[in-house]
């Protein structure tokens, strides 16, 4: 059984729509309700909800705060890692991730999602598939995983327009 | 083949999510798509998108033109039908029916959602759903239909923060 | 609240896929599974199970067992009642009730599916979306309800080719 | 932008349920269908239909058949494929091309379903997302990946009874 991290950091991914406000926001984690719709015999998927904000709200302290998750559980026990995180400053932070952690031995996986997960035409749960795959297969690191693509994390930028990541 | 008629005026069940901005809006209509999942082989719906708001920015100027748009389909052709609309004041609209329009013939069912066709937990599909067998079986006049009730135009409200509706 | 019976005697409704035998038929009940999806804030819904098998397989001592169920549920206390079974003896089984039960205070509303809940393409939601309407709406009398198509029991048949109910 | 072949061999993942017949069965391909569910911006699939047959009743004429066509795409032109197929034979047809096909410079990748692309608790649109990662990230050879697993095709074998992939 591998075990594998879920560190939840917010994001469309995690969005939901409210009745009385008639708006999407990021309230309650929803993402272990879409793990269930996954076979996963041989994973043992351990899940950290670090925030849930839009990641356009997120702050230095914010990333700092995901970095000292990170980094808590890889000390507790090092494992394949993936972290679900809005896309338009996923790329931000996870710099910050590769810049603070040298020395990793399993990969970090950022993922997210252009449309909340279990909205119509979501991309959420293509991605967290994709993701809990690509962390069994890639060197120690930190990537960025979506739409069917792997980059590391240094060579990606999101463009917002096509609603797609493309190489830098 | 029964003709119904479906009138679309916008609303919470025609909302979509907008990748680019990150928030709901009433843009192109999609009911239609979402008609295509339904078996229906002795209805033929005939389609008229009135206008497509949030039912809170509706001036009286727009539910006068929902008015005429009613009207001129049924001196046309009278016909059952069903009007898609917001939730939040549906029953204005209702009424403002039931005044000017004193001889139906046939049914006006009002319908919508209180979140967007093809959301996780949308209420859509089931409103239309009834709607569109409510319209076969109620005699002449303006209801409300929703949530499996029914509701006579002049003898409901909505308890918005339970996002229901109710009879008043 | 409306009290409304569901009395659940198998059809294609309820099939499941075995993934053993990689076949489709009836196990346990799942129909209360998809109620869940369906937002009923104004309806009791008591269900009971008498039996599940193809209705191709049911014999007259399971017609009289459907009946005796829906006798003894009326007797206990009256409302509107919903029986899902199969399509091919739907018919059948109908007019057996309509028979020995002449003096209805409320609706019974046949109904079920030519695709079991849950599989891509279903009408099982769809059907018991409008069946839970229509035994709001209809006169007492045994009714076949399917495809926004609402049929008395004696004036209806299934045409298998097409996977529809016809007017007889 | 990535070509990735997808040869598609029948098998579960590709059954349909027939409205005449009350059954499950392999008839036209569907997975096309399902592929459009998903976001591929840098791949572009080539979809070959090699046969729609339940696996247990592939002869070794149709394993020869697949074999064929997965050469004489490779000689046109060399690139990452996928084949999806029935799991009950999927490990013998995977060994026939490790056997037949020694110089692979791209990886192929075996998948299928447990339940039918579209049924409820399908598995099929998770497996063909996992292998879809998987042909970018694999090393050249043959490998099974289905439920969030990677097995090399010689160390995996069906256990039925579980409905799950275990290494041998």
């Amino acid at each position: 059984m591998q075990l594998i991290y879920l560190v939840a950091a917010g994001g469309t991914i995690e969005k939901v729509y409210s009745e009385q406000t008639g708006t999407v926001r990021n309230a309650d984690s929803k993402i272990e309700r879409y793990f269930r719709l996954l076979r996963l015999p041989d994973a043992e998927i351990r899940t950290t909800h670090v925030m849930n904000k839009d990641s356009l709200e997120m702050t230095d302290a914010d990333r700092r705060q995901v970095l000292d998750t990170v980094r808590q559980l890889l000390a507790e026990q090092p494992a394949p890692m993936i972290i679900t995180h809005g896309t338009d400053t996923m790329v931000e932070t996870g710099l910050l991730l590769k810049k603070e952690l040298p020395d990793l031995r399993y990969p970090i996986v950022m993922t997210g999602a252009m449309t909340p997960l279990g909205f119509e035409g979501s991309d959420g749960l293509q991605n967290l598939t994709e993701s809990l795959l690509a962390v069994r297969l890639l060197p120690p690191g930190i990537w960025l995983v979506i739409h069917n693509q792997v980059f590391p994390i240094d060579q990606v930028r999101k463009d917002r327009e096509k609603a797609q990541f493309l190489p830098t």
